[in-house]
């Protein structure tokens, strides 16, 4: 058995002042050695984007650092996964044994892990090797109530921990919002889309200008191997989630239509 | 056969005044109707990044359509993923026969995929269902040759134009930078990793800031199945990609070790 005390990266997209990263830090083990390593504003739909030019600086926060727990709290200007590389390059005192993301404010199901940047972050340290959790309430409010999942992610937490995760593979876990949670189902995303994604304005110069919005709709309703029918069912939900992108099967198809 | 003119939506990352989407503009068939809808500037490893909150622009460039051809040239304010959602949203006719990225300055070979914004476009296109396909040479400078390439960013997009592309696949070229092209390839990405990923200064304040920096390794440099195996050996590259990273295989075992 392993008696040296973990190490847990914890990052998220919605900044180092959203409550959603303060209720995942107090759901972790009280023997880790914590290290928050968080961007020090929303970064919403950050997907995997990194600062290319932009001199990134480290910021400390002592007076998010409680007395009696080993919790080390930083912001960066940058991304989610601006955070995650920084941090293993000049922050953390070796190879985190978890990196937990979130616990964001807003569903990532569906097809939303392509921009989230909470997933991206988790998909970082995926790549680096490191077993990564991100974690989300489908509740966009800052005033969110979070209390209903936080058994679960010290759950999970905690399991991934005892147990790591295969190579490659790092989970994206969202949580109803305003109910009971029912139980856990570990599926698939569901193949999603989504409509209406744009709200026209005129300045007052006459120049038109667009703010996303729209909403994510299931392609397939009905089909009960998927979280996005779960989480309106009152379920939590597990999505197994790969960096890799890469489609080695459809190789030979690819070959007959290039010729190549 | 199908006797409509062709759309084409064409987008990238170094933004619109780069010099390689305008070869690959050049190389798009002299019969369709082809909309540029990049972005005002350098947006490199955007990824799938969205534009929350700042309000999104499209601004006309007539100064760049050349006469005799149906060429409509538009910027935007955002990231590649923002191009190519306004695009459909506001700007296309109807939905595109092809959406065509880059040509990028510098590789997306390797796990690059992840961070790229000029994948990031192919791969929004990709889940909207247009067949897509991103084109990188490796070679970053603004003043790289992209001749070499042509021939094969003309005939790869012919072919996928004839043939489309399976549900959920989108693909990921790649160009060997200053030799002759002995080939193309169509191949995975490597499994890679980067090393030494910031370089470290401290400001007139004393204050320490980081750019980022590093090299990309490839994890199996034996494996002949993948692109960072062939690039050098002067090969050009086609991996296919999929937007879906859910990982349904691995369900039993994340139910396992979860008991979920």
């Amino acid at each position: 058995m392993n008696t040296e005390r973990p190490v847990i990266l914890v990052t998220n997209d919605d900044g180092i002042q959203a409550p959603g990263i303060h209720r995942l830090v107090e759901a972790l083990p009280d023997n880790a050695d914590i290290y928050v390593v968080a961007p020090d504003g929303p970064r919403s739909a950050q997907s995997s984007a990194l600062t290319m030019t932009n001199p990134l600086r480290i910021h400390r926060h002592p007076e998010m650092e409680p007395a009696g727990r080993s919790e080390h709290w930083m912001s960066v200007n940058g991304t989610p996964v601006d955070c995650v590389k920084l941090a293993m390059h000049a922050i953390l005192p070796r190879i985190p044994d978890i990196c937990v993301s979130g616990i964001n404010h807003g569903s990532n199901a569906g097809n939303s892990i392509i921009y989230s940047g909470t997933m991206g972050a988790v998909i970082e340290a995926c790549t680096l090797g490191i077993p990564s959790v991100g974690y989300s309430l489908l509740d966009h409010s800052m005033n969110a109530d979070f209390s209903k999942s936080l058994l679960l992610v010290r759950e999970i937490t905690r399991k991934v921990l005892d147990n790591g995760l295969p190579h490659h593979i790092c989970l994206n876990v969202n949580f109803p919002a305003n109910t009971d949670i029912k139980g856990l189902k570990t599926v698939a995303a569901a193949e999603s889309h989504w409509t209406d994604e744009y709200r026209e304005y005129t300045d007052p110069n006459g120049h038109k200008f667009y703010l996303i919005t729209g909403d994510l709709i299931n392609d397939n309703p009905d089909d009960d191997g998927t979280d996005l029918y779960w989480l309106p069912r009152g379920y939590a939900t597990v999505v197994p989630v790969t960096p890799d992108q890469s489609k080695p099967d459809m190789i030979p198809y690819v070959r007959d239509i290039l010729n190549a």
